[in-house]
């Protein structure tokens, strides 16, 4: 696959998001992509443009100004695609970027599929699938960590290693499929000892990975969280809360405030995703014993709970038998007293003994010791510069079944099993790497990868 | 105002809009420009790159990897705001931005205000006034004819013509005042007919211009409609039979599908804005006599009124009444036919003498004549390159005011009045010639111009 193809078709596409602003980019890649924009545009001559040099000019259409642009030209190899690319970048204005592109598209560029930039990128064999996947990652990071772990993946993550140790597995099962072709000779060319230790290394390896998938997913993907309580202990107060002071933070730099996702806080570096509570209309449920069972199942999309107990109103009683129910979930989950702005300070005094966060969300008392003991329920350290985490689903699934398939290996090794049932395995276990990093590969899992991505990436 | 300044501080913004994409550009212009960006960029040293070249590389906060990206240089006076430049190319993330932006503010940069990069290339005379304000008409344009009326501006539009014009003013102005001068001698170093001819030929040129404001207008902020009509005459449906075939012909380009404007359709280049019914509610009252005054305030905002009759209920006589109403409004106005559909062959037949557009809003039928009917209230050409039209109400204001002393001035000239005071219509006049090229100019009004603007233009 990842040989260099030659694609004879130009593609199109705009690269920024559609909408009124300073600038936006289109870019176009392929055979004719310099050509085509040395047709229309009035400055230097594109076709004799060295690579990676910009021009200021305008796009004419038959007389026609479309607009005053800057080209930039990059020549294959040396771009984003490998192909010859040219970036126009114009006026904001989804008028202009429609009049250029319908320009290009009726010269006869293509529009572009979604990620199939980056598509030939990996089939021109600049990217790996991993970084490719890791591209997607970084557009969609939500946090700082999620950006770092996705730019330690692009970089190169964990693919180098997984090429090498594959390498040495399609090794070894060539020399064992080499002794099947001498038959009954008995020969071994492959030492099983040498075998057993690189299957072994590779296990450990595949294993560190898989382990570190539960930290990666949450980097990536946000911890699913749930504001539980009976009704009126003040759930919808307490996000509002929660959110807001966010939204202060975010907001600091004009053009970059985040579009109004009204349910998600980053705490220290992590995410968490509020599940909409009207899905979940039964968390007040949640303490009825008949009601558990229904509520495990909404709440198996949580990996956090926050219950609020309204302070005013609850009695101790109360609070130990839904502290009981809580612990029947088995969901990492956090007591909160609420309410204590409408309390004595010897009412609240005979709660102190209860292993709860006071708050008053109404008010904003304590709402740091609350993010706190949050943050306190995941044991977490920012992602570093060259930290190899799997955040992606796919590659989990896929170092599962390397696992497998390798532990089958061993266990065959250990029975001293035919040399046939050895080599089946190691296929095996060699495809599920070559999955990961795209060696191994076919049109729909492509398909389905990049379909994801932005157009114009 | 149009000499070179020097700004020690250096700007940075997102240039694209924010959101999820598979590019984003950051701006930097300034004097710090590109030793700043060198000091966090891995790939080239920037300082040493020429002007207009591009380097790949990582933009690194100690050790930390944001972001892979494409840099381009752009040396003084060789740039949009005619400093030094830098433009970032780096993944659509908006955490990316984010963290980019803050590590250049970290270092010193400051974030920029709205239209801050073009209100430099302007104090730097890279474009006049009326040029600027053209930028900020190419990015908002919502028609193709916008776009290329913008465009003919920012190109030089009557920029050129008024410069030449103001300044042969000024040369009159000052020899009037140095007869002014030599007080008592009767000295005429001003031919009061050379004088006149200049300024009929002025006269002339801002009265071609103030009555292409009216095309102009409408050109660059769309014509309001209005659809009326008795209760369930089917104007709901009218608007929506329009709006959908618009948004089929829109979302063709992937990404480029125009926000949900709900209320605006492009026909033959003109953009019809419906005002929001929900305040003309009582345009159903339109026909009603005693209610055509209040109408007539609501419909003051509209250019055109669409009046539609449901030709299953109505008689000829309402039909004749309800024209009689529409006329004394003095709007242009349509009178429709609704619902054909629901008529027999021999029922429209009767009406055919009526001057009405016959159509069935609900089954689509007739809409291509119902368009071009509408377009045919409104002489309009496409705009060509090279045409020039007003379309600023500033430039407008300038130019009557202009007008108006320039009429002073000639009265002055018929009635021999001192030099004093025609050199002070002169004044005047040349005084709003300069407004409109920015010669004349003020802080506040800089700012009320560029407040307008994107941030990172």
């Amino acid at each position: 696959m990842n040989s260099f193809h030659t694609h004879t078709d130009t593609i199109i596409a705009p690269a920024t998001p559609h909408g009124i602003s300073a600038l936006a980019i289109i870019r176009l890649s392929g055979n004719e992509a310099i050509s085509l924009a040395a047709k229309v545009f009035t400055g230097k001559d594109l076709t004799s443009m060295p690579s990676h040099r910009v021009a200021v000019g305008f796009i004419q259409d038959e007389g026609r100004i479309l607009d005053e642009v800057v080209v930039t030209v990059f020549r294959k190899p040396r771009s984003y695609t490998c192909e010859d690319m040219v970036e126009i970048s114009c006026h904001g204005s989804p008028v202009v970027v429609r009049e250029i592109i319908n320009l290009f598209t009726r010269m006869g560029a293509r529009l572009a599929m979604p990620g199939e930039f980056t598509r030939r990128a990996f089939l021109n064999g600049r990217l790996d699938l991993a970084q490719a996947e890791a591209v997607a990652d970084i557009i969609h990071a939500e946090t700082e960590n999620a950006r770092q772990a996705a730019m330690n993946q692009m970089r190169g993550g964990f693919s180098k290693e997984i090429k090498q140790l594959r390498e040495q597995l399609i090794d070894f099962a060539a020399l064992i499929e080499l002794e099947l072709d001498f038959g009954e000779e008995d020969v071994e060319f492959a030492r099983r000892d040498e075998l057993k230790a690189l299957v072994q290394r590779i296990l450990d390896f595949t294993e560190k990975l898989i382990a570190s998938f539960a930290s990666g997913n949450v980097i990536k993907n946000g911890i699913p969280t749930v504001i539980a309580g009976k009704p009126n202990a003040g759930k919808s107060t307490l996000l509002n809360a929660l959110l807001n002071e966010e939204r202060a933070i975010v907001s600091d730099i004009p053009g970059t405030t985040r579009d109004t996702i009204e349910d998600e806080i980053i705490l220290g570096g992590l995410l968490f995703r509020f599940i909409d509570t009207a899905g979940l209309r039964h968390t007040t449920d949640l303490i009825e014993a008949k009601g558990v069972e229904r509520t495990r199942q909404y709440m198996q999309r949580a990996a956090l709970i926050l219950y609020l107990i309204d302070l005013t109103l609850a009695t101790e009683q109360d609070v130990r038998e839904q502290e009981e129910d809580l612990k029947k979930l088995n969901i990492p989950y956090l007591l909160i007293g609420n309410k204590t702005d409408k309390l004595t300070a010897d009412e609240l005094e005979k709660w102190k003994s209860f292993p709860m966060v006071f708050i008053s969300a109404s008010a904003g008392t304590n709402l740091d010791e609350l993010k706190q003991r949050i943050l306190e329920k995941f044991h977490f350290e920012q992602v570093k510069p060259g930290d190899v985490l799997v955040t992606n689903a796919r590659h989990y699934q896929s170092l599962v079944e390397t696992r497998d398939a390798l532990k089958r290996v061993l266990e065959g090794l250990e029975k001293q099993i035919s040399g046939e049932l050895l080599a089946f395995d190691i296929r095996q276990a060699q495809h599920h790497l070559g999955e990961i990093t795209g060696s191994i590969t076919s049109e729909d899992l492509l398909d389905s990868i990049f379909s994801r991505f932005c157009i114009g990436k």
